[in-house]
């Protein structure tokens, strides 16, 4: 394979709840390798998996870790980007961990952690060719936060707090949220609280099989529905106020497992608009878009924040996806 | 007077609802002059009283308009900072207003043109020394807008969009809004609604009467002072939540005839972190400050408009109220 010489290949890995991605992105912003592992949980089980997953990785793009120039993590949690330390990534069985040293000093080469649903959002970026417009990741996984490429760069706020939209309370007849608090976006959209309504519920329904049921005139399932896609809407409504972002792109295991409450979160959206002038006006449904479960949009964002080091995070040059990146994968 | 040679003066002037104010701005970033006049509305009404503002303010300062660097000008309602143009600025009978070209081809200087939200948020920053912190001015006059600089920079969004807060939907049960939604945060915290709800609640309390009727027990008015509370509390979280904001600077007709009121958001914000840790460890109370209505943010936020030109707006230096600027005012 070829590689620019301009800068060195990057590494970048997104370690999610049940699975880690990752990928390789040579000097010519192009993904030579693309894998995947089941992440084991607890600091040891993350770091065991980032490793196999990283060194399975480089083989596959035949780069050696002296040849790399800088590795780049995805991780939910709070995560400070300049230190690298991961706080309280509760569904991995994290309560403090300093995961950009201890990769470091494995791979010998500088590791950049941020925070999963920033990574994600370059990754987006890069994937709808956003360029300079105000672009809003909203991840509908089991919690909601969002993040913000303003002209392409990145918006952090004090300790990387920016994009916890998930937990404005937006309709105080709706339960109490995780958080504490009550009627948050979250317990409206955020998949852990649908599923503990969906199991409660005893009906057998479940995320993958609400909209068929709520088409075939399933009561319980079109409230359930309308309740989700509620919480989406004013999720969107609250990120393109907030932002003026010109574009939302919706990702996140909710919407990709039933990818039908875009629309329904569109047609809510259409309705709002027909009693209100001033949203009409923001065409709020037409910024929406899903971005793909299969493109590895949030391994490339940590690759992106892997190259952009401690620099300000922001998504610059389209990524290409190589053919033979997954093909070659056993 | 001495002015500096760095940079020749600019004049600001924030067009209100009720009064015009405008302020010089020497080289050396200080106020050399401050005057008002009250506003006289619809296009020509606007334009005669910024016209009077403006030669009075040069007059006192001593500055011809050929000295003079660029004017800006703060308005309400939806302004295109390009082009000068304000639409839909509803009290003060403006349907649509070429502004920035009438006002320049009078003045024979360039006049740049924005949002009173805006540029407030500057005056702002530079009143509290903001810096490079992330910082929300959040205006709670007749309606409820936000603005907010990321590093000193302001976020625009598109068509200047970004802000429009007031328009997110909080509670489904609180009622209309003039925009045509249910329960907005303006339906509980916007000077319009309060003021209606206390004409037709026919108990002859006033928004300045309102904390100290609440306060001797009477149950309307605290049920009022709650509701509007309770509309500035969910503001301050979304824009902390949303931009990770430092510091949340509050300001408008509504706590500034009830100053009592960002104490009774600040006891709710107290009592929601008691039951969420997450929000606890965010001190959303101690993030809020109000500003004084007496020190003329707008207008001075007004001449930083007009200083940055058609360049990013940011505020990256001090300024300082000469005394002389209202102790000559007549």
């Amino acid at each position: 394979m070829s590689r620019g010489d301009a800068q060195p290949p990057t590494l970048g890995i997104d370690v999610g709840g049940t699975k880690t991605q990752g990928i390789v992105l040579d000097g010519d912003a192009r993904v030579i390798a693309d894998r995947r592992g089941r992440t084991e949980t607890g600091p040891s089980g993350v770091i065991a998996t980032a490793l196999a997953v990283a060194r399975d990785c480089l083989r596959l793009a035949g780069v050696g870790t002296a040849e790399l120039g800088s590795v780049g993590v995805g991780i939910p949690g709070r995560v400070d980007h300049r230190t690298g330390v991961v706080c309280t990534a509760v569904n991995l069985g994290i309560g403090r961990l300093e995961l950009g040293s201890v990769l470091s000093a494995e791979l010998g080469v500088p590791v950049y952690v941020d925070n999963d649903v920033k990574a994600t959002a370059l990754g987006a970026a890069d994937y709808l060719r956003a360029g300079e417009a105000d672009l809003t990741y909203l991840n509908l996984g089991t919690g909601v936060a969002s993040a913000t490429l303003i002209g392409g760069r990145l918006v952090r706020g004090t300790d990387n707090l920016a994009g916890e939209i998930g937990h404005v309370p937006v309709d105080p007849t709706a339960g109490r949220c995780a958080c504490g608090q009550q009627g948050c976006i979250e317990v409206l959209a955020g998949g852990g609280q649908i599923a503990n309504r969906l199991a409660a519920g005893d009906s057998g329904l479940t995320l993958s099989t609400l909209l068929a049921a709520a088409e075939a005139g399933d009561q319980a399932a079109t409230d359930e529905a309308l309740r989700i896609a509620t919480g989406i809407a004013t999720a969107v409504q609250l990120v393109v106020l907030a932002h003026g972002s010109t574009r939302v792109a919706l990702g996140g295991g909710v919407v990709q497992t039933a990818p039908g409450l875009v629309d329904l979160t569109r047609r809510l959206l259409d309705e709002r608009a027909r009693q209100s002038e001033f949203l009409a006006s923001l065409d709020l449904a037409g910024r929406i878009s899903l971005v793909p479960a299969e493109h590895p949009l949030a391994a490339i964002g940590a690759a992106l924040v892997g190259r952009a080091g401690v620099a300000d995070l922001r998504w610059e040059r389209p990524v290409r996806m190589e053919p033979a990146s997954r093909e070659r994968q056993s």
